[in-house]
């Protein structure tokens, strides 16, 4: 077994990253004879966040990484023995314990829709149980941060990921770097981040670095010379247009000019982006540096930049903050983990649960997900969610429902069908080595450019793809819900 | 030196947990003589999120965890060397470098309001400006969630913290967890969160388990059978009225009774939490079981549940998740790390970053924090921001004035005066030891009860507690302000 993970030198052990329940119900199956029941759970989201037309899949590294290191240590052991309800015998089968079951996923940086699953798990009642808090707290977290990325990358600019500061925490600043990174952005702020998962990362200078010098021109000048390949200046620090684009323009002609080099940019960190940049562009030019880039950061989302492009702002580069890595306007990716199928007499039985929200009902039973492309355009026409054991063919025309709107008739023709739950772990070992971060990266803006329509991209009011039922699959759940419905 | 920390068998270094520009601007300070410049930095916040009237203070143990291991591994050192921009005598430099500079904070889990230094950082340039990020990380996560939490504990309802498979990663569910109980949450659903540092974990079981059994009374027997002191049921999987309900009253009589034993409580995770928790109290009253809790979640944040007690739910404690660990109506503690004196021949000089915006122009200088609480009722007066070496006396009237209305004459009387940033490191060293979790959690009680007035923790238009100036503060402010200003 191989993998390609970067090497980690604090690697941690994250079996404890559960949610109390978890132990009490495994607890309960193990001494009510269910611990090697076979059961099947789907992770999927209901809604895409900010109103956006599609998910990108993120967290599936860290989950694997997790699963194939699944342990208790003794301590662990000693913390439940300490809570005094747990068996005994449970405790000792827990203290030799290994994730041995079926992880079927999508690929990372897989374009995602509504309800369908994004991670299958195949498992004894035991382990598909003490998973659930990680590997929702992984796939959550990373595929909120890359959907929000790529809504952000999708003007076409260079997006930096400059929010490690305002993140909840290290593993929200460097896993949501790299889900930025995943999702387009071209780097980060956070050395660790680089370090640890390689997202490039960049940056030259806080306000303090000009104040720490005499004078404004002094600090730019002492930048200059020390970093004359890599010069970018804040020049908002006292007056952008009196003091610091003046003195930006005096250390090309004084400093850099001289050196035969180059000025890479300037950044603005306050005031009215637009009017500003549009000025400084302008003097820039005319100071003949045009080939200087224009920074801009400041609270920014996708939708102050959507506006900013809009007024024609000349702004090459956004460094992008607070409002990246917490999501804020959205923060929450309501992943969830529901048990679809149990083992009876050796065959998996599916299970449902029901709830008056109708979209809250779940779809029972082992399904595969597939996405069906136009042969012709390669554009992705629907998703389809059939039993696992379903067939599509592509040769001929394919019937399908569409469960919000089930009296429709849907045939799609001229298709090409992927089964896009891929098997990942069997057996508790890794399949195959896990893609690359630039692999990942790749993946996503292939989809992104060739797969799916402009039209599910919009930031308002996108065109909701179609994530469709085999008439099978359907008919399952429309048994099963009204044999539970009171 | 000895500190009160949790043994952390997973202790990792966060070092490099920095923002690029960190690293550019200490190297140029290096080879521009700046090395042993001390200089003083500032950590404050702007405004309270979700326009509350004081934030709860957190982070301070991660801090200092982090200051007194801050060291860079010779893995560090190559990562910095392989992108050939540092001095190799700088990389020698910090292959060796400590943390010697001093940190004077308010303690963990203290009232704190905008505008006032949280924690204040005097050291040696390269230092001050490397621990930047992560010192913002820490402060600006916990804060943020220690302050959602202090409003969502308001109602007086025991408050469960339910959000890890919600959380931004593994550090913003446990440290957010942490943060949560300081500001008076009863507990965690997260095992780590309670073996790493002390907050009660507690759960019982998910609509998962009850869909394990053929039937959800079987679910519910197994279940009180195996922790008949500790039963609480999940009782909306089907239908709470028609089946949960009666289910859970067949419980206690058929099997709790014949033990001797009483149902802890029931669970409702959907539907109208008002509607039902008042139908299920009435019935379980009627069935005898007056001391059945009724526990709730389902998306809550302080706003539903002020509006559930409203309408008289007779609900006894909250599970709050997503809504609690994102902080989801407001998620940025926005945080910042100003310059704000520089030594010069041996004096800390003052330093100010002047804006447009005038509440973002920065207070110069070395400062104190004090708090002025009325001698006689115990609450606190208001704030006070003097220079490091000025005194508050307490008997007799203090003139001070407030930076937003500077022409208000302030006088305050009958006060004690307390210094509320103390020293926490010293020349690199801890102080004294940190106080435990419970300390913590008792210290933000104790003021929430005792010191800040109930104006102050309205959830909607609280009074906004005064955070004066001394007259010399302000003075230096106001004359550095109109140097700069051009």
């Amino acid at each position: 077994m191989s993998t390609s993970f970067h090497p980690d030198r604090n690697y941690k052990n994250n079996a404890m990253m559960m949610d109390f329940y978890e132990m009490t119900m495994a607890n309960a199956y193990f001494l009510t004879g269910q611990k090697d029941t076979r059961v099947l759970y789907d992770m999927f989201f209901r809604r895409v966040p900010d109103g956006g037309g599609y998910a990108v899949a993120c967290g599936l590294e860290s989950l694997v990484e997790y699963l194939l290191n699944f342990h208790f240590d003794k301590e662990d052991i000693d913390y439940f023995a300490s809570k005094g309800i747990f068996s005994p015998d449970f405790l000792q089968y827990l203290s030799t314990y290994r994730f041995k079951g079926d992880i079927y996923a999508m690929p990372e940086g897989c374009i995602a829709y509504p309800n369908e699953p994004m991670v299958r798990v195949e498992a004894d009642a035991i382990g598909a149980t003490l998973i659930e808090t990680q590997l929702l707290t992984f796939m959550n977290h990373q595929s909120r941060i890359a959907t929000k990325a790529s809504r952000i990358c999708r003007g076409g600019r260079a997006i930096m990921e400059f929010g490690s500061r305002r993140a909840m925490g290290n593993d929200a600043a460097n896993l949501g770097a790299r889900a930025a990174y995943i999702a387009g952005a071209v780097g980060t702020a956070n050395c660790l981040a680089d370090q640890k998962y390689g997202v490039p990362a960049l940056g030259t200078m806080a306000h303090a670095f000009v104040e720490m010098f005499p004078t404004e021109y002094e600090a730019f000048a002492a930048y200059a010379k020390i970093y004359p390949d890599n010069c970018t200046l804040l020049i908002d620090t006292y007056d952008v247009l009196h003091s610091g684009l003046p003195n930006a323009i005096r250390i090309q002609k004084e400093i850099l000019d001289p050196l035969g080099k180059r000025m890479k940019g300037i950044r603005l960190d306050s005031g009215d982006l637009a009017y500003l940049s549009k000025k400084v562009r302008k003097r820039l030019d005319a100071a003949g540096m045009q080939d200087c880039k224009i920074c801009v950061s400041n609270g920014l989302d996708e939708f102050t930049m959507s506006d900013l492009i809009q007024q024609g702002a000349p702004i090459d580069s956004f460094g992008i903050g607070e409002r990246l890595i917490t999501a804020a306007s959205d923060p929450v990716f309501g992943g969830v983990y529901k048990l679809a199928a149990v083992e009876e007499n050796g065959a998996m039985i599916p299970r449902i649960k029901v709830s008056e929200n109708e979209v809250k009902t779940t779809n029972p039973g082992k399904k595969m997900v597939w996405r069906l492309y136009n042969k012709d355009s390669g554009f992705a026409i629907c998703d389809v969610i059939t039993m696992d054991d379903e067939e599509i063919l592509e040769d001929m025309p394919y019937s399908c429902v569409d469960p919000e709107k089930p009296w429709k008739n849907i045939t799609i023709e001229n298709f090409r069908a992927v089964k896009i739950l891929k098997p990942v772990i069997v057996n508790g070992e890794l399949v195959q080595p896990l893609p690359s971060l630039e692999e990942i990266r790749a993946f996503t803006r292939h989809q992104l450019e060739n797969e799916v329509w402009e039209e599910e991209q919009r930031l308002y009011n996108p065109h909701q793809h179609y994530v469709n039922m085999s008439h099978t699959a359907y008919a399952l759940k429309m048994r099963m819900r009204d044999e539970y419905h009171f």
